[in-house]
Formats: structure tokens, sequence, C-alpha cells
């Protein structure tokens, strides 16, 4: 059901909400930012080019009394607080919202006293994350590195019983925009299987292309979340980049999963775009290939398999110093899309919490790298090229096999769908430093 | 250099610590404990059978001036505030303590108001833990667990390279004395390796005997921690026990390592024994056996090696039903010592920055489970029985492959040394309850 605010004609005083790539009135995203003026991190509200300060819109009494109650959530230094409400009161905050920012909105002077524009606030992580879980439900991407480190096995005998994943690391979880030191770790070159490893930055560092999923309600310790109700613990989307050092990787991975090799960084989009404003673009999760089999119960439902994919575009660029230079647009690497999962959002969590773990509000998890089964959409430099055996030509006689120092990667995401407005997830930004050396004494 | 604190002589005015298993004048843990009187969770110390309420001492004014920046610290509900602070002002706080609990100390009776019997207060988790690490660096289990999985290659070629470890689940970690409901997930039975699975409860639910080493101040992302500085990043030690379902873990660990086998609990001894008072009890690190690499610069440091280890014996207790219902102590299952492992504590450490992973304050790292090389120390049942060929006979007709509902596993630990006071790590222990049914909607 989409109720009133994905009306698609209904546009915003804000002028630059107006076919706005991301932020028209229809989103409303939600993330945490402070200004030069006030450097008191606080919640906030995407649209168009500015940000509306939650915090203190909470405080001006313009917020319907029905909530009233929600109004402390809103001056929090995180979204934590807010996250652990239930999906009614982020409607009744969306309905408030469009309420004020749509054309013919009372008190439009008042409210725009409380935007700030976007290129002129510091967007910080939305929410204190208590754990942050990778998965690896991008099938294609499954394959295809599997096809390089297991040639006659790629995809191994539990891929399609259990939505695999790991955790990971909540502590270098960074906010787009943040720069990405290249790690220093044991390497070993790749055919040098005997030869002993040695230290020093990663010669092989890449990016992946991954949705963010943030938790809204927890779950109690001990007790496993239903299918049925696992949409109710979601509040909504990002964009990851799961930057990984795949020399660091391969030598370090068994039989524990990726450690130093992911763990330097994540980069995540600072908006939080509400399952609410995604509702219109959901769509039935493609069917398994002929042979695969059935979920097992606790991890199939019928209205989930009906409405629980994504229809989002999901692109990756990438901008060299060269390109910079030379004051040239960014890359375009791949083209992917969500659909590309093997397991829906609900059948991750379904899984997460079978065996009674907790999940808590602020949460995050992550799909894994969404690749498309075709060369277009690849969502990652692994698998662009091949394990590095085919640099990836970037025009200009420019080609990358892994990242370079001074590349910056950029993700965005967009859902499009006849009678509705498209909106965006944003974007998430990184360039990557130089590694520190380990030769002298550091801090 | 030991400071005097750690006087075997010296006795405390409180009766219960002469002479106490775990907690005399000379160990003073840290944690976070709240009483029925005042449900608040507050910093305390453990002293004999005793513990005194640091809060109210901050509050009284009888700590030192010294301490007087540490007070508010010592108000918090949580350890976080303190551990993020350098050793010296864990060292200040000690000595004050030790001031106010020896023999001779003045204001008896205003310090005495402010105990509690322990066993009328509730302990809590100390800290806020932000992110929890779980290595493997007990060579014997690897080694044991290896020849089980791996006949033909037991070790990885990695592990006398790479001090592996994986991230494990913050927010499943919990306080010794929670009970542990045991987990529901996809299971095969062995041999079964080519059968569909189904989902359930575990049918091999193990502990593990590991440590867990409580980070003090904190790191920069980007930024790795050189050995020789790594102690100063460690607060202190407790138990940790790595509930494991075996099973599950068997068919969900490849590629990416454990998930729902460990995540549904995680249990600690509820203090932190500070390194200050664990000073007397370091020794060499054992010599790497003849053959082995030597680690590679990062992680070498002739200081560590001469002090990095930890002269800890360590314990496992079952308790059954059974036993309980017929009145018997718990059965000793193993005794184990902490010299066992592989890396040091300070290679750890170095090996989780290098790079440029952040630490904060109140992060937890487990050490791995650590086993002897000889059966007596086995640190887990996997090991124990062979897999679960082998029963583990527990006397009077009982015996077990892995853990029953009902079953409570117990670990202790203690360091002893002449000329000093014996000190131990508490205890941590959890009972199995009964798996929820995965058959009607749970909520």
């Amino acid at each position: 059901m989409i109720d009133r605010t994905h009306e698609a004609r209904r546009t915003s005083w804000v002028a630059s909400a107006q076919g706005h790539a991301d932020f028209p009135l229809q989103n409303l995203p939600l993330g945490v930012f402070s200004t030069p003026r006030d450097r008191r991190p606080r919640p906030g509200v995407a649209i168009g080019d500015e940000v509306l300060d939650l915090s203190a819109l909470a405080l001006s009494g313009l917020l319907d009394t029905a909530l009233a109650d929600a109004a402390p959530l809103l001056t929090a230094d995180t979204l934590n607080p807010l996250l652990a409400q239930p999906a009614s009161v982020r409607l009744a905050l969306r309905h408030a919202l469009f309420d004020l920012l749509a054309d013919d909105a009372p008190h439009r002077a008042r409210v725009a006293e409380m935007l700030s524009a976007a290129s002129h606030v510091t967007l910080h992580l939305p929410a204190r994350i208590g754990d942050y879980t990778d998965f690896y439900a991008g099938i294609h991407h499954a394959l295809n590195v599997g096809r390089q480190f297991r040639p006659d096995q790629p995809l191994l005998p539990n891929y399609k019983w259990v939505p695999i994943g790991y955790h990971g690391r909540a502590s270098s979880i960074v906010v787009s925009g943040t720069p990405v030191v290249r790690p220093n770790g044991q390497r070993r070159a790749p055919g040098q299987d005997t030869a002993a490893p040695d230290a020093g930055p990663s010669r092989r560092l890449d990016y992946e292309l991954e949705l963010g999923i943030w938790m809204g309600p927890g779950s109690s310790l001990g007790t496993p979340v239903p299918i049925a109700q696992a949409e109710a613990h979601i509040a909504g989307l990002c964009l990851l980049n799961d930057w990984s050092a795949r020399d660091l990787q391969a030598w370090e991975y068994q039989p524990l999963g990726p450690f130093l090799a992911k763990n330097f960084a994540t980069s995540i989009s600072p908006w939080i775009v509400t399952t609410e404003a995604l509702a219109p673009f959901r769509m039935r999760q493609p069917a398994r290939p002929e042979g695969d089999p059935a979920p097992l119960p606790y991890l199939w439902d019928a209205d989930d398999q009906a409405h629980g994919a994504f229809d989002l575009e999901l692109d990756v660029y990438l901008s060299t110093p060269a390109m910079r230079a030379r004051g040239a647009a960014a890359h375009r690497l791949a083209r992917g899309h969500a659909s590309h999962l093997y397991w829906t959002v609900a059948q991750l969590l379904a899984h997460h919490t079978v065996n009674g773990c907790n999940l808590q509000a602020g949460d995050l998890l992550g799909t894994g790298t969404i690749s498309t089964p075709t060369p277009e959409g690849l969502g990652s430099l692994l698998e662009l090229s091949e394990g590095g055996r085919r640099p990836v030509d970037l025009g200009e006689g420019e080609t990358r096999t892994f990242l370079e120092d001074g590349d910056e990667v950029i993700m965005r995401a967009r859902a499009r769908r006849d009678g509705f407005a498209s909106i965006g997830l944003g974007e998430v930004r990184g360039i990557v430093q130089p590694a520190p050396s380990l030769h002298v004494p550091l801090s």
C-alpha cells in the first residue's frame, strides 16, 4: 500500500527538490548533520540540495501533536532512538514533513529558517552502529569470485541453503567523503604459494558495491524473528562500499574468514532512505533457477517473495587523479541492479536471528557485493579485471587492475517507476590515500 | 616493575579478602554492579566476598586529590570512560584503593559503608563493547580441530605467520550467570555430506575456553599500533566462553567463517583483572618450535617475548542436572594454561591494527580456545570427545559428547607465584536452556 506521500505530481516549495536526482519531496531520507554555526550533530532530512534541521523542527512546535512523543528522539545526536521506534513513528514523521515541505504548506517562512545548504553541512554517521554484519547474497559475485579461487567448485554446497554472512568491524565504518588509507598487511604475490609473506601496503586494493540495511526496532536475545515479521525490523537502506584488500584476503581468510582485508574501512552513504520511501520500488524476488533447492521453512514467506526485492539501479564510478587533472568526469565502471541478490532482506534477517542472535536499532547489515550475470554490472575490480589479469580501460590511455593512491570510488543508486517520482540513495564516495610506513615508529 | 600493591604480606580489613581464591587485596578488579536498593549500574571493585562502590567512593572525598579528575569516570554506568584513560590513572586508583582497604587504612568505617556482599549484588557487563574480535591463538586447539576437519593438513599454511582472527558479535556477549538458549540453525549430520540440511536445535553444542582481553585507550583509524606500544592499549583480562554450535559451524563456515555457530551467545566473567594486578604473573613467551618461521618485524618485540605471556592456570567444570540433583560438585573437565597461546596479546593487537583498523576503549578481544598439547587441558568438548566419537566420562554413569539442556559450564583462572598473593579472574558460568520451537510463530 502506497501512502499519499508518494504522489508524483506533488512538489515542494524547496526549489531544488523538483526533479532532484536523489531527494525530491517523495524521499525525505534521515541523517545526522552539523553546520559551521552549530557543530552539534543532530538529525536532519534531505530535501533537494538542502538539509532540514529536525531538532529545530522538534523544538518549534510545528510538528503534529501526534508526534509530540517523538520530539525528544529528534534532538538526539544519533538516530538510534528514532530507529528503535516502530515504522508507524517514521511514517507519522514522513507525513508531517511532507505536509510542511509540499507546495501548499503553511509556515513556509519558519521552516525555511531551518534549512541549510547541503554543500555547507557536515554529514555524520546517522547512527551508532552496534554491530555490522556483511552478507554474501550477490550470487553472481559469489560465482565470479569462486571461479577465481575454486575453478572446480565456484559455488560452495551451502550457498543456496544458507544466507552466508559474517561479522564485520563497526568501528571503522566511515561516512561518505572520509579518505580511506591503504592498508598494510601480510602479502604473498599470486603464484608465490610457497614463498614467505612480507608485510607492506596492499597491492590489490578493491571496492565492493553493496547495499546497507539499517535496523529499526531490535529483537531479543534467544528469540528468532519469524520471516513474516522481519520487515518490521528494517528501517531503510544506504549504499555501502566494502573496501577489500585482495592480497591480504587471499592469505588470511582460511579458516575463519576475512579480517584485516576488510576491517580497515567500510564507507556508507550518509542518508537512511526509509522503507516507507522505498515502498513503491519493491518488486518480486526473481525466481530461483530451475533445480535450486527451495528455501527451508524459516526462510520462506510468500509475501516476501512477492515484494521482497528492491528495484534499484546501482552505479559505480572511478575518478583518477589524471581524470581530475584534465577536468574529466568520473568514469562509470558498472551499472548493476539490486535484484541480483539471491536472498531478500527479510530472509537475511530471519536467518541472522534463527539462532537467537539479537539485533539492535542502528545495527547495519551489508548485502554482499551485487554483480550482474553479464559484464556490464560487475561490483568489484576483482571481477572487472578478472583477478588482475585483464586491465580495465578507463579511456585516455588509463587502465586499472586494482585501485591506485588518489583514486576516488563513487557509488550511486536510483529507483524509478512510472507514476512515481524517482528517488535515489545519494552517493558514497571515498578517495584512497597512501599507506603509512611500517618501518618507523608510528603514533 | 612490581609496585607496592603486590606485597603478599599485606592484608585487608575486609576479612573475606584474606586468602580469597580470586580477590585478595592484591587484585582489585574493576566491574559494574547494582544492588536491590540502588538499581543504577555503577563501577565497583571486588574485595574478598564484597564489592566496593566506586561511585560512592568518588563522591565521598576520600580519594586522593591526584584522582580528582578521575572521579566523574567512576560514576558512569559503564567502565568505558575509565578504560579510555592511560594505565597511570588505573594505577593511581589501584594505589588509592590499596591504601583504603589495607589493614592500616584510615576511614575504615566510612569505606565499610560502601561495601555490599557480592552474593547480593547484580553484576553487569563492565563496558559497552563496541567491537568484539575473536582470535585463534591457541595452537593446540587449532591443531586438534584441524585434524578433525582436514586430517591431511591440520594447520593451514598461514597459521604460523598470521595471528588468525575474525569479528564476533558484540550484542550477544552476556555476563556470567546469564542462561544460554540452545541455538536453532541449519544442520547436516556428520557423514551426510550430500543430504539436504534441515533447521532445528543444534545437536552439537559446545563451549570454548578462552581469555578475554579488554581494550584500554583506543587507537586512530589509519594508524597502526607498533608492537612496542601495544601493551599500553590493554586494560586487563577476563574469562570468556565462546559457546559454539559445531553442526551449524561445519555447514556454514565456508568461505566467510563462523557466524550463527557463535553469535547466539558469548559469556564473560564480570571482573576486569587489570594488567597492573597481573604484572607479577607475566612470563616469557614459550619459544617457537624449531623450524617455525620468525614473526614478521611488525609482530616482533624482544621485551614482549620476555614478558608477554600470562602465567594463568585455567579450569573448566561441568555441572549436569544429575550432579546437582545428587548434590555433587561440578566435574572438572580440563586444567589448562594460558601459556599455550602461540601469539602474545601484544602481537594480536599489533596485527589487528597493522592495516589501520582502529580500536576503542571497551572493545573486547578473545584469545581463541586454549588447549594443552596433552589431554588434560583440552578447551572444548569437540576436542575432549574427539569430534563426538568418544564420550567423556563424568562419573556415576554419566557421559557427554556435547552439551545437553540443563548443563552448566563453569570456567575459572588462577595466577600463583612464590612471594606474591595468588589472584584469580573469578569465574564465568552459564546454563544451557532448551531451544525455542521454530514451528510456531515467535514474536
